[in-house]
């Protein structure tokens, strides 16, 4: 199988164009033959919000608003999965959220459960939990751009049998690229970093999307233009878990000592 | 304060040898104002047996044994710790494990937790957990080489208030020293890897030692020679855990969402 990232540079507020520009980039992976294609966090709106009213007037309800009824067409007449980051509308509030969209309709939302700087103002923590959905053939966990901090996040997924780790980002400080060098072998998987690009309201992004397979390797990345890349994996790789004839780095693993991470 | 390493290169069984020689490079570490000197695993016995024979027979009691003692001895004459692996005899069995010894004598003993290939053949399982020791100004963590795979490892000795992780380790894969850069920085701690050196029994050691940063600034790398590293460090950096005037690390981890972590 084949996934991939479209790395944009949206423009704040401007949602019918930034879907626009999205779709183009996501033909384009399509094109490549892609089956899993991951776009940043928060793709349709830009990410630099300076009111609780410009949150709810761009935010969106996942799966009946604008942006996902759009990526779940174009998952059904392309037969591609799309992961994508939304500002989500509910009854309760506001969420920074992703979307895993199928040829077959909406898989999952996942709500991010760790909020960077303002976005603490904007949005409620995500309280649903990190979860894995089985998507054509590749089992998909969802983690939101800041979440890559906490090495819990992309453990919780890997436990949870993810073999492809979602990772749609605003990315705005340099580390996360290298870190998630450790965290994809740490768990043996795949995870494909899909950052945005570009200067919003005085905020630079930092580009450089990346997808690492379970060995550590870079499998593609990409400068500070907007981009998009594709890679054949097979997901099955993720699936083994030996180090040595001797270790499975799951099987090994000693959750009786680990107590603290767990502990409020 | 100053922390640092001696990358070595002992030869299987000549435990006089090895301790002579790393207690020199331990000379130069004091030499340059070191607080703290982390010593390779298994620094003084190697690390490829053959047998259980060989084990028991290498094997020492931790603090009355001779490689224990002449770190104690070094540690109250030069005023300074020093984490150092040591194959343990104890009256259960043998452990791989990392001896902390500083001026008022024998600090703490940490078992290896997660044993790597053939390791499993002679050591038992550490059962006594990852331990954080006040030492002489700095809080101390110790993990032992494989542990390092785990990203458990690093996040609970950092819960537990670890500044500066002691990281003795016999590194064959060339994973490790990337993966560090990642868990200093998601944990905001110094991690201190004393690698070995040189080819033992036709396993090759990778060196490559190094000092990582709470900010994952390598502080101190090595090559594949012998050779002693110490830099000036301020512990209280691995205190402040904030990453944004709204972020930090610790309390904005969600503990009731990392279930899977610790149940078995």
């Amino acid at each position: 199988m084949r996934i991939g990232y479209a790395q944009t540079n949206p423009v704040f507020g401007e949602k019918e164009k930034n879907l626009k520009r999205a779709l183009k980039l996501l033909e384009a992976a399509a094109g490549l033959e892609a089956d899993l294609v991951v776009l940043p966090e928060l793709f349709n709106t830009g990410y630099v919000f300076r009111s609780m009213r410009e949150v709810w007037k761009l935010a969106e309800q996942i799966p009946d608003g604008y942006t996902s009824k759009a990526l779940l067409d174009f998952a059904e007449e392309n037969g591609l999965h799309v992961c994508a980051g939304i500002c989500e509308a509910t009854k309760e509030g506001t969420y920074n959220s992703a979307l895993l969209a199928g040829p077959s309709g909406h898989c999952v939302t996942y709500r991010k459960i760790h909020l960077f700087g303002r976005e603490k103002l904007w949005f409620m923590p995500g309280n649903a939990g990190l979860k894995v959905f089985a998507a054509g053939g590749v089992k998909v966990g969802i983690m939101i751009c800041f979440d890559w901090f906490f090495p819990e996040s992309a453990r919780v997924l890997a436990l949870g049998g993810a073999q492809v780790v979602c990772h749609p980002a605003n990315l705005v400080l340099p580390y996360c690229q290298t870190a998630m060098l450790g965290s994809a072998l740490q768990n043996k998987v795949f995870v494909v970093t899909a950052n945005r690009t570009g200067v919003e309201r005085s905020t630079r992004f930092t580009g450089r999307s990346q997808i690492v397979g379970p060995d550590m390797r870079v499998l593609a990345r990409s400068g500070l233009r907007e981009d998009v890349k594709v890679v054949k994996i097979r997901p099955e790789d993720a699936d083994d878990k030996r180090v040595t004839r001797f270790n499975d780095l799951f099987k090994d693993r000693r959750p009786e000592m680990y107590g603290p991470i767990c502990s409020g």
